[in-house]
């Protein structure tokens, strides 16, 4: 869908507003009257930016996504040492957990059993090109330490991506655990399972 | 509370049937008429059991934790070498996590935001204990290994349980990685991302 800039602002105001209501309420106990207030919106201006409830998860879940997309993936893209490049993902995608702005974004994202059908599907594929990218760099990472793979690419990316999503369960940014201190340790630890050095 | 062996074992039965449907349709989309439609009991004969939805919550997040008391931490409690230990608890963790039969009682432990006040207390007190445990088990393997520790034992054990707990998210029993493969997999890497050897 072809959408202004202008459009396409306020749309990702909303998911804010709407992940932090399904955040408080579930998913099923939030309505689109909910939402409507906590944006500041009739329930018509509301539809008018987005069709249905559905929808609106599947836009939330996109925009997490997206989010993922230009502040992790865009900045590292031009790295061409597969080491550092996964270091500094494994940084970025740590700050996307850990920030206040976004938390709920990413918590909603990976609660995704109430998205169903063809929007679910678009969600897992984005979701599944990540993971793969992951392998894919873990992989060359692997090749380039000169000795044989300690375990499959495929689970040490669902290893780390475990690791970084679950922070939400128990990282607090005021808490006494520095964002710097996690993601150095995190980072380290990780590149240690991985290649057995250190 | 008192309960008889067989009232305890109705109740465990209730909790996985409820977990299921919990699951399928959201705390707050799942009403306790679906339930004892779920159960086979009338509304009447569940309310005999639980007393109000929240407490069937509660009830179920319990058990979860029971279950990880009774099929892992009892196993290993007399085991005198922490590094097996630490190795046969996340070996006992995963297979609770990936077991198909209470699949859904481990998710729902994790979906806390639901339950509220002295009830959510509860569990996290739980919860936090054996975090504990697990810091604590962490701290005597460095502390073993004669080496100087290089990571705090806090972040460790909140790692291991993001990859333990992630796995079912993407962790298929049919699938092609056998839960043995990922069992060793997984400790080998803990150990060397804590320790680093290997």
């Amino acid at each position: 869908m072809a959408r202004t800039a202008e459009a396409r602002q306020k749309l990702r105001e909303i998911c804010r507003v709407a992940a932090r209501v399904f955040y408080e309420k579930g998913y099923d106990g939030a309505s689109m009257q909910d939402i409507a207030e906590a944006v500041g919106l009739t329930k018509a201006g509301l539809y008018h930016h987005v069709s249905s409830k559905d929808m609106l998860l599947f836009e939330i879940m996109n925009y997490g996504m997206d989010i993922l997309d230009e502040y992790v993936l865009a900045k590292v893209k031009d790295i061409p040492d597969p080491r550092e490049k996964l270091r500094r993902t494994i940084v970025g995608h740590i700050d996307l957990v850990v920030r206040a702005r976004d938390m709920e974004i990413t918590v909603i994202l990976h609660e995704n059993r109430s998205l169903k059908g063809a929007l679910r599907k678009k969600i897992n594929a984005r979701k599944r090109a990540y993971i793969e990218y992951l392998e894919d760099l873990i992989a060359r990472v692997q090749q380039l330490s000169g000795k044989p793979p300690k375990l499959a690419p495929h689970v040490a990316a669902f290893a780390v991506l475990g690791m970084i999503n679950w922070l939400y369960q128990w990282y607090h940014m005021e808490g006494s655990v520095k964002e710097e201190e996690i993601s150095s340790a995190y980072v380290d630890f990780f590149f240690r399972g991985l290649l057995g050095n250190g």
